[in-house]
């Protein structure tokens, strides 16, 4: 595995592998098995696979954990190395933004500011941002993104659409602990009381799921079930929308997504179920 | 020459030049020797060429010249035969703005608000959002602006740099007519009267020009000449500026842009030296 900091050594090396398909996992580090499914997948379809590690400044907001997100670069090294990446791309901040004032990348101006955008107002706009820079740098044939991050994962193929960028995006299945809970990088936050009670949400996606299964397609019935069953959480949204994002009121089968976001304890949790 | 209306449709040809260099000069039509030039140093530079024809309505205000502006397909493509382009890229608005909430691309906050974005706020933002969709289709490995659009071509220069992408932008010699005025395809709307008033525009810049060869490098002394020598225009905005386009004081040669904005009658028109 090569281990390449910065962009002009990655085009370098990138050069001998012109008429390769490459295979491009972006991360923030701190991986976990949802990451390793994605860079397994990325294996299987690929000639070669890239993996970036880069804590995307642009995507927090003031206040938000940048800080204390989550670094443990020695260990990702040591799983991307098992997983058999071919080049680990692993920039300084001062390698993705060079300038003061950038050309910028914006996310849509109603599709990129609802749910996770409407509380995290401009974190989609730093999410496409980076995600432009390391596409045009790594000019990937296929590159995979897990459904965990579901209206992210939308608007990146919307901005693959939009722009004509010539990538295609792999949609990734979400990866479940044992006990339910949705991989994150930030589930390290939580004391052993609070995952707990964080398990109130993947049990409220199944139980969703389950009424549908039996023929409830009413989101308001559904939506009022779920809260119920996270009455102990502090939950900022539960949504229920099509593929392209658009609200319903009733669920359609194989084109509906529901999805969480709650607090326990200061960590903020997002979890979601495609139906 | 082969002529392409559709993104689809210009990919497929493209795929047999995957092994060549591909220079590109996108334009908005109305092609004038300025364009010709931009074509004629394309070709000896590469080994195809495409031009792209395409009135993008994403850099016009409301009020501007959208409706108005020449198109003259026919003569066009004439041109480009004439010139040699292999591959003429003519898309409709429906193939290059596919949505109605799309992820845009922006210019800089200061950069592209003062001068011509200050005049015309939000015109650069439609430049880079449609020459990066124009840039994702064709993947050029080099692409033409000419100087006339200084601030533009600067900020395209820019996007390249901070979206990393992997293009080479060759800025190429303003081109004038015989009387001095700046081949522009606006020029089409002055009257005989009006232009022979708008030649003041490259008397004032060559007049500039002539008094810093003298040793006059005080910006205030120069601007002053040259308001008087446009003394009957409507002068927009006579600016002295860096190569990087900060604004400046003390003319610094091989550093140094003038550039003028003026209205004749209801033409608005654009003019620089580089000095």
């Amino acid at each position: 595995m090569e281990i390449v900091k910065t962009v002009d050594e990655l085009r370098e090396i990138l050069k001998r592998y012109k008429n390769n398909s490459i295979g491009f996992v972006p991360t923030m580090g701190a991986l976990h098995d949802g990451h390793i499914s994605l860079i397994k997948r990325s294996h299987d379809e690929n000639d070669i696979v890239v993996v970036s590690i880069f804590v995307n400044p642009t995507q927090f907001l003031a206040g938000e954990d940048l800080d204390k997100y989550p670094r443990r670069d020695e260990v990702d090294k040591k799983i991307c190395e098992l997983a058999k990446v071919d080049i680990l791309f692993m920039p300084n901040i001062d390698d993705m933004y060079t300038g003061n004032d950038e050309v910028k990348v914006v996310a849509p101006a109603v599709r990129g500011y609802v749910l996770e955008g409407f509380i995290r107002p401009g974190h989609f706009d730093g999410v496409l941002r980076v995600v432009c820079k390391l596409f045009n740098i790594v000019k990937p044939t296929n590159a995979y993104f897990g459904k965990k991050d579901a209206q992210q994962l939308v608007l990146i193929q919307q901005m693959v659409k939009d722009l004509f960028m010539d990538i295609n995006v792999v949609p990734c299945e979400l990866i479940r602990d044992n006990d339910g809970l949705a991989l994150s990088s930030r589930n390290v936050y939580l004391t052993q009381e609070q995952r707990t009670q964080a398990l109130a949400i993947p049990k409220s996606l199944k139980s969703a799921a389950k009424k549908i299964g039996m023929g409830e397609l009413d989101v308001s019935v559904l939506k009022a079930l779920m809260s119920e069953t996270m009455s102990g959480l502090n939950v900022e949204y539960i949504a229920f929308v099509d593929r392209e994002f658009n609200e319903i009121n009733k669920i359609e089968v194989k084109n509906s997504i529901i999805l969480v976001a709650a607090r326990v304890g200061n960590t903020r949790l997002i979890d979601n179920i495609w139906i």
